[in-house]
């Protein structure tokens, strides 16, 4: 299939089923966190899943080369990161199994109400950074691809809530310095962390991710899972991350 | 000071300042946590500690050795294990420093009436196993300092929140699957987990433990801090340990 790239657009290679994916170099890039999260979520044949924010479309597509889970939709307010997400899609082919929807996540409840308490899976990569955290410029692409300024963490949780089936599980990637107000948020909106990992670039270094999976009206008690060590002492890919994430 | 071992009981150096401890062999004794959560604690010169179940005394005692701080009050309610908790801090002549009360965490706000919101900090390393987990043998010392039959993880907050003063720090160690149960609960009683580290028998296992410092009226957003790792790969401590810990 034909697909337009525009001048200021690259696309890459996602070393994943031959997927690519189009990305505006001036805009919000995937980065490392779509990539892990994509490793840690665990979906079954059959499945519908749904993105919130999903920004170029990075998610499901990967998802789609690492899962059988049978479809996906997909969730962004930004129309220019719809567009490009779509294009995406029909360049891997994968128009039958990802919807991308131009909406917002904060009256999803009511624009997808056919879809409520419906998917299997929700997965987030939402904005890290709480309004009175980081340096906060225009609001533009990236800033509100990384800043709560369109969607707070309380937004996505609730928005997960209400659009995931009962015992439905919800995967997402975050920062560690948010851990306790993503806890209390998922306990408040009746979600149980049932598994984390941290993400630490060395065994020496503070944690720089955390990926954290909840399941819908579960019993308390989770898994604390060992270490994620991205980095070798000489730079190179962990041997973990290269076998189990096809790096 | 001449102070009486009894039969079954042994006398341990703790490797701390020469204090020692006196330990039933039939009862709970201290374990790794303990050591792990004095040396987790910043106490100032000055600060007057609570420490809730203190057991055999290990906290304050062990705090004693690291710490400036000026004085302990560690409540315990099985009365064998205050009597022989008293007994070891008369062998190390600490009856200064540390008073051993004889009462319930549960009702602390009444019987200590006069100490409400008067501790700097407030330590403690409490039964980890909620009752549907863990196997429950009769009622015995171990069983209850391992089971939340006397007191549970909320008691132990709440028994905080009402202690501490305003801006105090609130140590705990605990299990890792009670995670997001103590992150809810400390939040719920207006404490703000600021410090967080798991521990790690090695890199490649799930942690066993997690030591976390809470502030109460604090702001959110926590630090988590590298993992601590205990045993090299040859089975002895990590230096870390040894050197920052005195092992």
């Amino acid at each position: 299939m034909q697909v337009e790239i525009k001048p200021n657009e690259k696309v890459d290679d996602l070393q994943r089923n031959g997927y690519r994916i189009i990305q505006d170099k001036d805009r919000f890039c995937f980065g490392m966190d779509a990539v892990l999260l994509s490793g840690f979520v665990k979906a079954r044949p059959g499945d519908r899943v749904l993105d919130l924010g999903t920004g170029t479309g990075i998610l499901p597509i990967l998802l789609c080369g690492k899962t059988k889970a049978e479809h996906y939709t997909a969730i962004e307010i930004q129309p220019e990161s719809v567009e490009m997400a779509r294009r995406s899609v029909l360049l891997n082919d994968l128009q039958d199994r990802i919807d991308i929807v131009q909406g917002d996540i904060c009256s999803i409840a009511e624009t997808m109400r056919d879809k409520r308490a419906s998917f299997d899976i929700v997965v987030s990569n939402p904005p890290y950074m709480a309004d009175n955290h980081g340096i906060q410029n225009e609001a533009d692409a990236k800033t509100i691809a990384r800043h709560e300024i369109l969607c707070t963490l309380e937004d996505v949780v609730t928005a997960a809530s209400k659009m995931i089936k009962p015992s439905g599980h919800f995967y997402m990637v975050h920062r560690p310095f948010r851990l306790a107000d993503i806890i209390t948020s998922l306990k408040a909106h009746h979600f149980e962390p049932k598994r984390m990992r941290m993400v630490h670039a060395s065994v020496a270094k503070e944690p720089s991710m955390v990926l954290i999976e909840a399941i819908h009206s579960a019993k308390p008690g989770m898994i604390v899972e060992k270490p994620w060590i991205i980095y070798e002492e000489d730079g190179s890919y962990t041997r973990e991350l290269k076998e189990d994430y096809g790096f």
